[in-house]
């Protein structure tokens, strides 16, 4: 890359190495698994259009190596996990967590060549039931893992979701988060229903919203008056950098009930981490955080959850997404998954995309920061490596005008 | 398109944009869809390499505009269809059949900018239970949409058949046309079987043929001696500019009766439209017209209609097309599917490629009245809007030596 | 291809025309089918990048001819096979098996264009029950086809198994072929299983070792000592250029035996032939010829076949190939399926890749040769026509010390 070349807005669509936006999101933690589904097996990962293996050893470390052993090339995906790392199927080689080579069995008994094979690998932590790693230039001395608050707190309640998986641009769910128009359109509910989504999200009367920078990022507030004149019912949503959306609500349970429930606020830090597996596909880590008074708060979800959409699909009707409508999640990915990447649009940008506007423009700056070798925003200064990272989000009610 | 480009005959096998086969095929109507399976759903539709949709209005107008919201690239295929037009399932733009954008909800009541938004929209029409666009450059004053006889023709019996589509270049269906030759080889049946067909049709005394120049395209013409010396059995297809083919029989039923019934003529024009979606991909629309006195002709065709081919597959047999014989329509998916393009071919044109070779040359120099901004053959002038376009077919007796 | 491009390693990953690989390859006579599956239908093959049609005519004679009929293109995979040839299916164009047309019958009965029309076709010979074919610059007079003797061999028993397809380069499992070390640690068995296998191919005691040049390519020999001090257990393979592999066993019998039962030798010469059908596909195809006592010892084969891989698979392993244990052959498929083509791999070649460095060699060296319209190694000379080519391989108790 040459660092003169002026970065674009659609530069995001590319995330390889030596790209502007490749190179930026190398500067930070991204998430590449979860605790609970790295077990006993290799894992393939594809991250940043790079080919990965994840695998934690017999001693319970983690490994985030490339995927074909340096040897030959064979894929360490099926190679056997021992004590020490992995060892290749094919000739047995054997890898520790940080890419030393330790055996070559097929060699003479004095051979001294395993020393000089460094494979590819990359730091790893766990925090809070997510695996993440740093691919950027100082592997040696990585910057501060952020502490991400619903990561690190303590006395509520965690809950990992599995690893969901899309197949279209990370950029097309990442600027959704800062775009709250589209929940009074898209995510509409029927508007007779009672439910505080039905009045709050309600596409004749939609809410006004700021966008605001944050140190992280960008908040989008939407907001309509509250029950008494100082305050408001407030929905506040934030996509910090690189790729993380939080929201204050979890599966948009509190959407489904009266607005009266709304009082009590929610009680959730729900934190989305997007990570590019190449230009076209990313994978979606998703952690929630509870601290209201309910212990049995994340078992009595799976009752509440929304069932699949249902609607009668028509004999005469061939479109891939059908049905979508009353899944919020299927909603997304309809609208996102048939934009076509950030380069390969023809836009117009309303004054209702502020947020889309703000984003893009923080991210640009990011990029900027990162070609030219400093801390792009999002990342943690090592003076700040302990402190906790609150991105805000909010559902409920609260005084008025607070930004 | 750089004007002064040398078309050649492998031009034929683009047809996007800036491409000499696209721009000619842009200068006539095109059909994109039936009355019949245009419902009320949006239906996605590629067209000369164009993503777009179709769908009819509350009101009932049709709308042919591009797949993607010009806001931030949603596919309209999802939106609703409402009385004024389409609106977009992420943030409710809706647009009228014309690509105006009525309604924004997302900006402030008193927001203008819907106005600056003009979506891609291209002029459609309905004639004869066939939709046609237009995707020229002049669209707000198109030419005339020629009045095919078969679908402007009164007092007869109309079909339309359900859109079929293909996985090759439109070109190797459209010069099947006017191969007569074909007919006696790919499509041959047992010759005892005291068919007409078997008789006209017959390897061994394959029928001459002439081929000729019509106003709309090409002709060509099979004879074989009559029952008396003044007559004879006659098969005439013709291919009309760009991409349409007329015979004279449907789906063959003629040739399944013996010689003597040919007397009686076949009261048919089997109209058939062929559209590219792209280089690889065409749709193929067909329309009967029937003149004959048999009040329930088309009800009683599938009585008629051959089953699909049922020759027995051997098991070692892993060829993808088998099995074939027997059914026309599956013969010339066989041989066309596997030509290649125009412009991968290493041909050898023999004496009896005459029709084809005609075909070519009749295309080039229309493609180059196009590219020359004049009317291409096939095209209609405004003078002769009103006139009915009879485009040649005939199987039967008639009188000899017509041409 | 200009004749100065220096020759590489990475060539080999391609095989078409103008390449350096494909132009070596197409020295050889190459196996491009076998007796028992070359039935009464065409049969479409691609080799070398080239889309070809084999058959055989009523008179017995074996063509390899273009896939695409010289007329208009349509596959004469779907043709009819004659007395005289193969008829296209489109317009009944007749060719022999030397690709000379021999009918038209849509031209004129005093038509000489058919005499006009060449198809592309090439050299054809059975051998063994094998199909082999020459590809290369001299068609009308090619070099010898080789005498591989458990082709040629008579007084014993051969038989030749069904093809077999890859997807990935011929190079990763030629190459294996050279490589002993991979057997003790990829197709390892239970240790304590009693086998001469899991003794002699144990990854805690890998044999040693060597490589050596051959007229016909390279040979490696693994070692370990015998039941007396003058002997040794032994197993011997080779790889023949430009794309055969010999093993002294068939699909492992005798890995299977007791050490003891290894001095009767195992009788067996296993011969692979690998036939690039481009560049990320090939076929294997290979016969066994057997000269021990058993009357009936391909029938009972079948018995002693181990079963596929049956490992259970668990419910979070999402990997392509599992389950691979437990079958050579699926054990293969896992490695060189995932090595990546050589042009495309980061590799570190060891000591013991003695073998695998030495093959390369040989090839570069022939590559070379063909180049410089020179016979490369493998290809025999006019004079030594009738010689049976002989390609070492055993398995079994002999000597000390034999190269």
């Amino acid at each position: 890359m040459k660092k003169s070349a002026k970065i674009k807005i659609s530069d995001l669509a590319h995330v390889g190495r030596r790209t502007p936006a490749g190179e930026w999101f190398r500067c930070y933690w991204l998430v590449v698994g979860t605790t609970k589904e790295l077990r006993d097996i290799p894992v393939a990962v594809k991250i940043l259009g790079e080919e990965l293996v994840l695998f934690r050893d017999l001693k319970g470390e983690i490994g985030l190596v490339g995927l074909h052993c340096p040897h030959r090339g064979s894929s360490l995906e099926y190679g056997d996990i021992e004590e020490q790392g992995i060892r290749c199927a094919y000739h047995a080689w054997l890898f520790d967590v940080t890419g030393n080579c330790l055996e070559q069995p097929g060699e003479s008994k004095d051979s001294q060549f395993h020393k000089k094979v460094k494979h590819l690998s990359y730091p790893v932590r766990e925090l809070g039931g997510l695996i993440f790693a740093y691919m950027g230039a100082d592997k040696q001395d990585p910057p501060p893992l952020p502490k991400y608050s619903p990561l690190v707190g303590t006395g509520g309640q965690r809950y990992v979701e599995s690893i969901r998986s899309y197949d279209y641009s990370w950029f097309n769910f990442i600027e959704n988060g800062v775009d709250p128009v589209h929940f009074s359109v898209l995510h509409r509910s029927d508007p007779s229903d009672g439910t505080w989504r039905s009045w709050f999200f309600n596409r004749h009367e939609i809410p006004y919203f700021d966008a605001v920078e944050k140190p992280y990022g960008v908040k989008v507030i939407s907001r309509k008056p509250g029950p008494t004149p100082d305050t408001e019912y407030v929905d506040e949503k934030s996509v910090a950098l690189p790729s993380i959306i939080q929201i204050g609500d979890l599966e948009f349970t509190h959407f489904h009930k009266p607005a009266s429930a709304l009082a009590e606020g929610t009680h959730i830090e729900h934190i989305m981490f997007v990570t590019p597996n190449d230009d076209n596909h990313f994978m979606l880590f998703t952690a929630d955080y509870y601290t209201g008074p309910d212990p049995d708060f994340f078992p009595k979800l799976a009752a509440t959850r929304p069932p699949p959409p249902t609607e009668e699909k028509k004999e005469y009707d061939h479109r891939k997404y059908m049905p979508f409508r009353g899944s919020v999640r299927h909603e997304d990915i309809v609208t996102q998954g048939t934009q076509g990447a950030i380069d390969q649009r023809d836009e117009h940008l309303a004054a209702s995309d502020r947020g889309v506007i703000l984003l893009r423009k923080s991210i640009l700056n990011a990029m900027k920061a990162a070609q030219e070798g400093g801390l792009p925003q999002g990342g943690i200064p090592k003076e700040r490596a302990e402190q906790v990272v609150k991105i805000d989000s909010f559902t409920g009610i609260r005084a008025k005008g607070v930004f």
